[in-house]
C-alpha cells in the first residue's frame, strides 16, 4: 500500500535489508516528512560494515542515512514556521536542549546526541521541527539534502577561523575536502591548494575552483609541506586537514604559519604522532571540529544565494529500492556523493 | 627641473598651494617612492577648509593626500623586500612601533601616530618600507592608491565580524559605503543592503553589488529601520553606519538583530543622541573603527585575486599640476573618487 | 492549612497584594521548590510601580519575583541530577529552547522568553530542573538568591572581557554595582575604582573591596573622567556603567582607554546623549549585557569556592506576610538588598 | 676595576667561563643597565649542555641568561618613561617591529626574534627601553627577574582563555607549573589541580595554593585522566600541560572537556602521539604557546597588587662570580628558582 514505510536498515553488522514499518506521527514541535533525497556518507558505510563508529556501536537494528531532504506532511503542536507542503532539508543531529554545552550553543558535544541512530533512508520520518529548514524555491531538495556536508564545511572554516585574503591548505579532495573547498572560498579565502594521492579527484577540485592542486607521490612530509608553501606563495593561514592520515596531518602542521590553525576534520587512526614541539612553538592551533551547531541556516544561504554550487557534487543516483546497490556504489569509490531517491512521488 | 618635489601644500586654513620643496633621502628602513596617484578624500577637504580634523589643528604647512601609490626610486638601509622600479601601495600613517598599542597590533591607537601630517600629494616622498605594499603585475598603480579605502572597509569588516551568510546593512553609499559593500560581500555576505538620501548614489551602489538599495526620505526612524528589515528578510546581522548622521545611527541600532553589531564607520557630530536601552538590553554592541591596522596585505589580496573591483571607483583624474581643480571637484560632490597623478613620466 | 500557596501578587499597576492559589505539579524536566528566599530587586519596584519593564506590559496579575532560591519538594518524569530535599538556586528566565537564539547559547535574547512573568516570591513553584543549581553544604539558601545579582555581574564582566591585571572603572554602587566589583576582582582586575552620587554607598564599595572610590559631585563630564583617569593611574581596561546615568555614560566612554570597552549595565532613560565620535576613533566598543546565559554555574563556583562573599549584601528580611512591608523598604532605599523569606519551615 | 663588565659565556657546547668584556653604551631607544638577579632556566641549562635549542645552534660564544632584573646607569635618546637609577624589570626577547607578526602584536612569533641570544647573565647591559619595566617600590628586583616565567605562565592562560570558576589540571609541577597554577588562580580558576612524578615538588604546589595534587605513578593514560577529572569533579576547562612528557600529554587530552583547550607548555620530545580522534570529535582544542607578548605589564600588575606571590620560588642564590656553582645545583635539580646576583653594590 502507498502508506507503507519502506526502511533501509542496518540489521547487524555488514547486513542491510529494506523492510516496511510503521508510519510515525508528529508529536509537539515535530513534523512528519516524506524524505525525498538521501545521500550516503562513508560514515554510513563504515556503520555497515563495521557496525560501529568511534565510541557508537551497533546493538540494535537502525535506519541508515543522516543527508537527507524531504517534503512535510503533518506539523504537530506548536510547530508555526513550518505547514504541510514545505520542502525542508533535515539536520539529523538531536540534542537534548538541557545540558551544559546544548544551552552554551555547543549542542553537538551534547552527551545525549542522538546519532547516528534514527537514520532517515525511508519513506516517512518524524522529526523536530526546529531542525528542518524550509527550502526556498531556487533550491532544489537534491541541494537540501547536501547540505549535510556543507554544513560539516560551514563548521569547519568557523572552527578555523577562515576569512578574507586567507591561504587555506586542504589535505584530502573527497566529498568533505570539496566542500571546506567551497566554503573557505565563500568565507574569502584568497588562495585555496588542495592535495590528495588521487589524480582523479583533485581535477574535480579544480574544475570546482581549486587555486592549485597538489598530487601527493611523497612520503616526506617536510618535502610535501615545502611544496604546499611554495605554491601558496607562503605559509597557509588554515591548513584543513580532511584525511586523517598521520602523513597528511604531519604535512599539515608543517605548512601552516606561526600563529595558523589547523583544523581536523578527516578521522583515521585513534593514535597519531604528531610534530607537537614545532606546533606548540609557533603556536599552530590544532582544533577539532564535530558536526555543525547552528550551521544549517549559514549552509542554506550560501546555497539560495548562489555563493556555492553544489550540484556538480552529486554523480549517481538509486531509488530507495536500490539502497543496497547504492551502497555497493559507494564501496566501490565509484564517483562522489550517491543520491538515495525515497521519494516515488516527487522525482 | 626634472628634479623638483612639486608638493600640493595647505599652508593655512582654506589655502591649498603648489610649491617645490627638497627631495628627501630614505633613512634604515626607509625607501624613497616617485608617488603616482593619490585619491583625494573628504578628510583632505576638511582639513583644508576647516584647518582642522578630529584633535588635530593645523599649525604648520603640510602636503595634502594619504590615498598613494608610487615606484621605489631608492632602497635604504636594511630594506630586502622592495627594489628600485618596484611600483607599491603606501600605508600612510606612522606609528611610534614602541607603545603597548603598537606592540599588541593595534597601532593606529598609537598616541604618537603621525596622522594626518606628512601627507603624499607631492612627486617624491620618503617612507618607512614596511609601508609599502608590492602590487603584483595584475595590480594597477590607481588601484594601489585605492587600497586605502579599501583598507578602511576592510578594519570596519572585521572589527564587525562579518562572515559568510550575514545580511548586511550599509548607511551610506559615498566611497566608504561603497568599498564596505565590496568588502562585505568578499567576506561572504549574503545579502547587502544599502541606504542613501541621494538616489544616484544608491544606483552606483547596485551597479557595484548590493542587492538592496533603500532611498532614505523619511525621518522616522523606526520606520526606515522597519523598511530595511523588511527588505533584508530580517534583522541585519550587522549594520555599517558609514554616514555620521544621528538619524542613520538610530536607524541602524533598531535594524540590528539582538546579539548583532553595529560598526560606527561614518564620523558627523561629536554628541549623537542613540537609543542605549534598547541596544544595551538587545546586547547590540556599537563598536568603533580607526584606520586599518595590518589590513594593507588583505585589501591588496582581494583585488589581486580579484574578488573585488575597485576601478569603477576612480570617476574624475587630473594631474598634479590641477591639485586645486581636483579639490574643487571633490567639493562640489562631483563623481566618486578623484585622483591626482603624480608621475609625469608615468602616466 | 500548611499547604496553601501564598504568593505575592502584583494585581495591576501599583497594587501587591498576599494572596493563596494552588500548588502546582511538576511536568516532565520540572522540579516543585518550597521557595526558601526571594531578593527584591529594582525591576520589581519598577514593574509594581510603573506596571511596566522596558516592552512589558503588566495585562495579567502576576506574582513578583525573581532571586530565588528553595528547595526540592518533587521531581518530575525525566530529572536525573535533583532529588527531593535538594537545595537550589533558581535562574528565573525560560526561553523556548527551539529558537536560533536559544540554539547558539544566547538564550536571554531570545524572543519567547518569559521574564518576568512567573514570579517567585510565593511558598510553592514549579520550574525547570535543568535552571535549579543544587547548592553545596557551604552555600546558604540566602546565597543562592543573590547567585541572581551576582550572575548579572558575571555576565557582564565577561561581555567585557574582564582578565587579570585589567583596570576597571565602575559607576554606580547599588547592588549591581557592588556584585561587578566583586566579579572583576574575581577574574583578577588588579584596581578598580567605584563611583556613586551617594557617599554611603561608596563607604560600602570600600568595604566590600573598591581599591579607589570617587564620589560624583561635578557635572562636568570630562572633569570627572579625568579624576577617574588619574586615580587609576592611566584609562580604565573596561569600564562597567550601572547607574543609566547620561552623565555617568558619557564619563564612561571619556575614561575608557583606546581599545578598551564600556559595558551598558544600568538602564535609564531610553534615548542618550553620547560622545559617539570620540567612541568610534578610539574604538571603545559599547556593549550591552542582557541577564545570564550560561553564568549560574560560575557565580556558585564563585560563591562556594570563597572567590566572593555575597553575605554582606543582605541588610533586611521579612517574613513572606510582611512582603509589602519589604517593598516599602526597598523604595525607601534603605540598605542594600531586601530579603523576603518564604519557606516557615526552613528559616 | 668596577666598570669591568663581568659576563658568565657559553663559549661552546659544555663549557661555561666567566670573562671581562666591554661596558656596551646605549643608543636611540635604549637603556643601560646594571644587572641585579638573573635567574637560571631550564633552557639556560640545555643551551649549556647540548649547544642548541630547538632550531637554534650555538655558533658563538654567548652571555647566558634571560630572566633578569637591573638598575638604569644611562638613558639613550629618545628614551622618555624612564630615568637613571629606576630597577627594572627585562623582558629579554628582541623582535624586528617591522614584521607582520611584529606589527600584528604577535612579536614572539617574529622570524628576526633575537633569542636565546644576548644573555643577561653579565655586570652591564644595553637593551631597549620599552622591555625594561619599571618596578614599584613594592615590587623587589629579584621579583623583577621573577616576572620572566611569570609571563610565561600569563601568556599560557590567555592562550587557554582561563577564567573564573575554570577548573584547571596542571601537569608538571616545576617552576612553570608552579607560575602557571599562581596565574590560573589570579584569573579566576576555581579548583586547580597539580600532578607530577615528584612528590616533594607537589608539596611545594600544595603550599603555593594548588587545590588538589595527583602523585603520577601509572603508565596508564585513561586511568590517570579518571583520577584526575574525579579529583576536579568534572572534567578539566583547561589542561596546561608543563611536563612535555608524551604520557602526561594523552592525559591531558582524555582529561579536558569537550570543547575544552589543552595548551602546551613544556617542551619534551619533538614527535608525540595523541588520541587526534578523541580530541578532534570532542574539539579539545591543542594550543601551543612562545614566550609572552605583551604579557610583562601584567605579570607586574599581578606581583605589585598582591594577586601572586613570587618569593617563594627562589630556593638558592649564588653572586656572577659563583655563577658555575649556581649551574651545577640547577644541574643536580636541587630547589626551585636557584638566582644569579650580579650587582655587587646593590645586594
Amino acid at each position: 500500500m502507498s502508506e507503507a514505510n519502506l526502511s533501509a536498515v542496518v540489521v547487524e553488522k555488514g547486513k542491510l535489508i529494506l523492510e516496511e514499518g510503521p508510519i510515525p506521527q508528529p508529536g509537539k514541535h515535530e513534523v512528519q516528512l516524506a524524505i525525498h533525497s538521501v545521500g550516503i556518507c562513508g560514515t554510513d558505510v563504515h556503520v555497515l560494515t563495521e557496525g560501529s563508529l568511534g565510541k557508537f556501536m551497533l546493538t540494535d537494528p537502525m535506519v541508515s542515512g543522516h543527508e537527507a531532504s524531504g517534503t512535510v506532511r503533518q506539523v504537530g503542536e506548536g510547530v508555526t514556521h513550518l505547514a504541510v507542503g514545505d520542502r525542508v532539508a533535515v539536520e539529523p543531529g538531536i540534542s537534548c536542549r538541557y545540558c551544559t554545552n546544548c544551552k552554551a550553543g555547543r549542542y553537538y558535544l551534547c552527551p545525549h546526541l542522538e546519532y547516528p541512530v534514527h537514520g532517515l533512508m525511508c519513506r516517512y520520518k518524524v522529526h523536530p521541527a526546529d531542525l528542518c529548514y524550509k527550502l526556498p524555491d531556487n533550491v532544489s531538495l537534491e541541494e537540501g539534502a547536501l547540505l549535510e556536508p556543507l554544513s560539516v564545511a560551514v563548521h569547519a572554516c568557523s572552527r578555523a577561523g577562515i576569512t578574507v585574503g586567507y591561504r587555506v591548505f586542504i589535505s584530502g579532495a573527497g566529498t568533505i575536502g570539496l566542500v571546506c573547498l567551497l566554503a573557505a572560498k565563500a568565507r574569502g579565502a584568497a588562495k585555496v591548494i588542495i592535495s590528495d594521492v588521487n589524480a582523479k579527484r583533485l581535477e574535480v577540485a579544480q574544475q570546482m575552483g581549486a587555486h592549485v592542486t597538489v598530487h601527493v607521490t611523497s612520503r616526506d612530509r617536510q618535502a610535501m609541506a615545502d611544496q604546499v608553501v611554495g605554491a601558496l606563495g607562503g605559509h597557509a593561514d588554515v591548513t584543513m586537514e580532511c584525511s586523517g592520515a598521520e602523513a597528511a596531518v604531519q604535512t599539515g602542521i608543517y605548512a601552516t604559519k606561526s600563529g595558523g590553525v589547523m583544523v581536523q576534520v578527516g578521522l583515521g587512526a585513534d593514535m597519531i604522532t604528531i610534530p607537537l614541539v614545532d606546533a606548540a612553538l609557533r603556536e599552530v592551533d590544532i582544533r577539532g571540529t564535530n558536526a555543525y551547531p547552528n550551521c544549517y541556516p549559514t549552509a542554506l544561504s550560501m546555497v539560495a544565494s548562489g555563493q556555492v554550487n553544489l550540484k556538480p557534487l552529486v554523480t549517481h543516483r538509486y531509488s530507495l529500492e536500490q539502497a543496497l546497490e547504492a551502497f555497493e556504489a559507494v564501496k566501490k569509490g565509484e564517483g562522489i556523493k550517491v543520491m538515495v531517491k525515497c521519494d516515488k512521488t516527487n522525482v
